[in-house]
């Protein structure tokens, strides 16, 4: 299966109200290996290591029974800032992805030079770059990325979500594109471009997490991949590895509201926003066995979906 | 490698003072690993499984730094037995496989019978019984046990550790043997006849848990295998799957400190009591990767060890 758009999933866990619980067990578990790896990555001395797992446990174990995964994620990032005062642990691989992936430009280019249409292939491509997600795939290596992205490149497929967001695109006077990962980042430039190309009066806000998490994007890395030549870059004042809109600044919502069109890549900005009161069209790839099974998707297979009937 | 004795391992994280935490990341994860296959196994609705584990993982953050797995793996079959009302989840499997391995008592007493060193092949016999262990494999199946018994019987070894014993049972008034698992007990009976027919003026005790916990024997598992034949029954108080001496009863620890011999089965008595103040005959089966990393050894080999040197 190669898209999902407006498909009516189980959002059972996703949802408020009617529930006790938002966070799934496989959440949680999946949550605390990250946080076991990060320990074994990044603490040399055993007993530490240890401590500091407590230390997650403790506060894993008093999250709100409302609590989402990237809240969740958030909150251990801060437990691991605050117990190495290492404010940034995945600062060199997302240099090193960020310089990967503009290293190969001109290839990655040429997939939307060459493609019928160009729009599709600039949405494949952006979608296939979500595979860079040191969250969900701790052990990612170059190989991997690439064998993902000429897979995905080879697909074809067509959905009405294409034909939707162009719609949309051209009526729109603003568009919000919230970015996910680094690396990721230099496709999302390659969508953004074709967006700027086909819509040249277009205003485009390109939004990053406010601070560094995990392997998310901040304002420093939407600029080494040059994303500010075609957008204004911001960020959303957050820790979070999502858009947990009750947490960002003023500034942020305020664009995110003012937005025509908002476009949400990955599957953080997916958890935090699917519930969203406004219409959003998300990108991602399904990458974990939780979303494999909620979707009916398989792994790396992408998500086109939009959270509101389209009029 | 198939036995250790008195070798100097690394008791690091076993060890009190010096250090800052007994219980590892690794030990952690594992335990966690256990509540969540209990959380599927057990629990139906979704949710009931999320706020289950984060019962556990509030327990888990919160337990003082000099705790051992054992007393942790206790605490948290007590959230189980609280959040359920199953007091005793694993009561079906402790029946299966005492049942199973009494079935096939025959077959298992012809090892001994056909043994050159009848002594040597009931100890090998209790230890590769130890392998029944619903903690360490939650998913065990017969042919697994099976496997594992023959492919230890085939082994040859020799040991001081046997020597050392024999001539401590020989000289020795009261035996306490403390029993690890249901199944496993069948086996040793097997031993405890052994010691019997070899020493028939020793007084032996034999004993169990307090209450129900994971696949641990209580009194009632080990009268269904027939230990009262040879031994006087008793049980140590407590629901920790292990022998923790601070929260045993009394009648135990009398008994604990007025035998002459002391032989201890599985990891959880090894890890609850390899700082004991007394000279204790340790038989496991190495059934972890933390302990194959810490004693040096393959998964499923015998451990002998004593945790005193030998006049």
């Amino acid at each position: 299966m190669w898209f999902v758009y407006n498909k009516v999933f189980d959002q059972g866990l996703l949802k408020k109200g009617g529930t006790k619980i938002r966070i799934s067990l496989e959440c949680l578990q999946c949550q605390l290996n990250q946080a076991a790896n990060m320990a074994i990555k990044h603490i040399a001395d055993n007993q530490d290591r240890a401590l500091f797992f407590l230390q997650v446990l403790r506060e894993t174990g008093n999250i709100d029974e409302n609590t989402i995964a990237p809240v969740l994620a958030g909150k251990i990032h801060r437990v691991f800032r605050g117990f190495t005062n290492n404010s940034d642990p995945y600062g060199k691989d997302k240099d090193f992805y960020n310089q990967k992936v503009l290293s190969m430009e001109g290839e990655f280019e040429g997939f939307i030079e060459s493609a019928v249409d160009r729009f599709l292939a600039a949405v494949k491509l952006a979608a296939a770059g979500n595979v860079i997600d040191f969250g969900a795939i701790p052990d990612l290596d170059s190989a991997t990325v690439i064998g993902v992205i000429q897979e995905i490149m080879k697909k074809e497929f067509t959905s009405s979500f294409l034909v939707d967001l162009q719609r949309d695109l051209a009526a729109a006077h603003r568009l919000l594109y919230l970015g996910d990962n680094a690396g990721e980042v230099v496709f999302d430039k390659f969508l953004i471009k074709e967006i700027k190309k086909l819509y040249p009066e277009l205003k485009i806000f390109f939004a990053t997490r406010g601070k560094p998490v995990i392997n998310d994007i901040t304002e420093h890395d939407a600029k080494i991949a040059g994303i500010d030549q075609y957008a204004r870059v911001i960020n959303n004042g957050t820790d979070y590895p999502g858009t947990v809109l009750s947490e960002c600044d003023r500034r942020f919502l305020q664009i995110f509201n003012q937005a025509d069109v908002v476009i949400s890549k990955g599957q953080g900005n997916f958890e935090s926003l699917v519930e969203a009161d406004r219409k959003i069209y998300f990108i991602f790839l399904c990458k974990c066995s939780y979303f494999e099974k909620k979707l009916g998707m398989g792994k790396n297979e992408i998500v086109l979906y939009c959270n509101k009937q389209v009029e």
